[in-house]
């Protein structure tokens, strides 16, 4: 099990890696794997104050095991709650937006190239199989990514048990996460009744579900790729407008998917796709409304507007 | 509720549809609100054979309901459990290629222009969910298809709760569908452990996933040109070799989705496809073996050849 840390490592010879650790069991072994394999690391906690008491516990722990193995330690306090407020965002988001800034500052004055974030195999299916109930589409489908974003996350190829058992063999404290109940609440239904079921069918589930968000995060590439070429070849910009060559847009009308995904940026939605794809076959002077663009058709042209007035 | 039929028809005027009808509430409401239609039908029902008696009275009902209505009726009794064994595949297998067979048969016959399948939208997410578990990757993704293949799926708009509620409100008789008991096994789980929990988080998790489908559809379409057309590029054939061209692949050595799907009909497979990025980064005489194909770095060329002798 130790192995994968290594073998996936994410991290370059002589980097220096900022370990996000909240006092959890996921992040309290990421932070004692760190101080076994030599790498140079500083830990950051952040403390949300949301949990009172139970908060700044969570803060000494954390504190305490930096100081026990030499390891530089940065903390923060915020108001989240006023944070949320402020700027109209759950709790959630306004916890997230304060983390990465956090991170993101420390790293910046104290010369560290990335930040390490403890999520495990279970969370990243679990936020999967969330994001597929949700809807979000096919970006909430690709798991999250082992790399990217100077954020690193060692941890996500150990499933939740090898973590525990790990830790227990180790002895390494930690402090039960109790953040976020709306989270959790999901988090916990899809954990505790949909994934046994599914484990039911397929034995291997969590393999399963990460590869196949593997080869959805291979697919999004691709059509971004694909998009973004088609857009250059389709598309120009004329004063305030943006121009689209219809005749080349033609080729793509038995093509739903190509359309929506070339028009999205305009406000076009799937009951709306077929308007489009009316005025793209059709005649001089057909228009379609969205909720941003009007979009119209003149001769070979797509002239695409921005509205002006909106109330 | 009748109105989806109508809107979403994927009939033609003048078409001549073939009806698939097993005697279960699904393909009953379909035939009968084809008789309300007007179209120009006919009925084919396939006798498995797989369960003796029961079997048998399916098909008496449908054969009462298509003279009752004055629709033509084809029907075939099948050997179902001898084919698979012939064929070793399993008997859900066989009985979906006997079906197919014999639909096409009828309509190459008798001219029907389409075979009218009575999959609901229910059916389409409880697949979808399923595939996601066994891991099918995305093609399994992309739910059942309303067109295709002279295929119709003409109930694909209603949940199986509106088809109930039509059959009562209209007296339309039907049969308890009780076949395939693997299939059923996985998909009432599905239906009555995982959806409940799902819909507790999302109450419209059915349009919800829909519309994941629809657009995992398109993004399939757009994967499937983009892969085409790149190939046309980069690929050509001497002898009995594939050759790739080294310098125009090397643009996507940062993208392991493309090269994974340029060359999987090689026999790449996930963990295989390091060992080809290296090769492509280094030296002519670099090798990779997969389970059916040698590939080989020569300059500026990667030389693709089946294996000859395989034991």
């Amino acid at each position: 099990f130790l192995k994968y840390i290594d073998e996936n490592r994410m991290i370059r010879k002589g980097d220096r890696v900022l370990m996000a650790v909240s006092g959890g069991i996921d992040s309290m072994v990421m932070a004692y794997l760190f101080t076994r394999s030599g790498s140079e690391t500083g830990i950051a906690h952040c403390n949300f104050c949301l949990r009172g008491k139970e908060s700044d516990k969570d803060e000494e722990l954390v504190r305490k095991f930096a100081a026990g193995h030499g390891i530089p330690f940065f903390s923060k306090r915020f108001d989240t709650k006023v944070y949320a407020k402020n700027n109209k965002i759950s709790i959630q988001m306004a916890a997230r937006e304060l983390r990465y800034g956090f991170f993101g500052e420390i790293m910046k004055k104290h010369g560290y190239n990335s930040t390490a974030i403890a999520h495990n195999l279970n969370d990243n299916i679990e936020t999967l199989l969330i994001n597929l109930t949700r809807g979000t589409g096919i970006t909430g489908l690709t798991g999250m990514r082992p790399a990217g974003n100077n954020i690193i996350r060692p941890m996500l190829f150990a499933t939740r048990e090898a973590i525990e058992n790990y830790c227990r063999k180790n002895k390494i404290r930690y402090r039960e996460d109790k953040s976020n109940a709306e989270t959790k609440y999901m988090r916990n239904k899809i954990r505790h009744l949909v994934i046994p079921v599914l484990r039911d069918i397929n034995p291997s589930i969590e393999h399963t579900l990460n590869e196949t968000a593997e080869r959805l995060s291979g697919v999004n590439e691709i059509v971004s790729v694909f998009i973004d070429r088609l857009r250059g070849e389709i598309q120009t910009e004329r004063e305030d407008n943006i121009i689209l060559n219809v005749n080349l847009l033609r080729l793509y009308l038995d093509n739903p998917g190509i359309l929506y995904e070339l028009t999205k940026p305009f406000g076009i939605t799937s009951p709306l796709l077929k308007d489009l794809k009316n005025i793209i076959a059709g005649r001089t002077g057909g228009k379609v409304l969205t909720d941003t663009h009007r979009i119209m058709k003149n001769r070979n042209e797509l002239i695409i507007s921005p509205h002006r007035c909106r109330d």
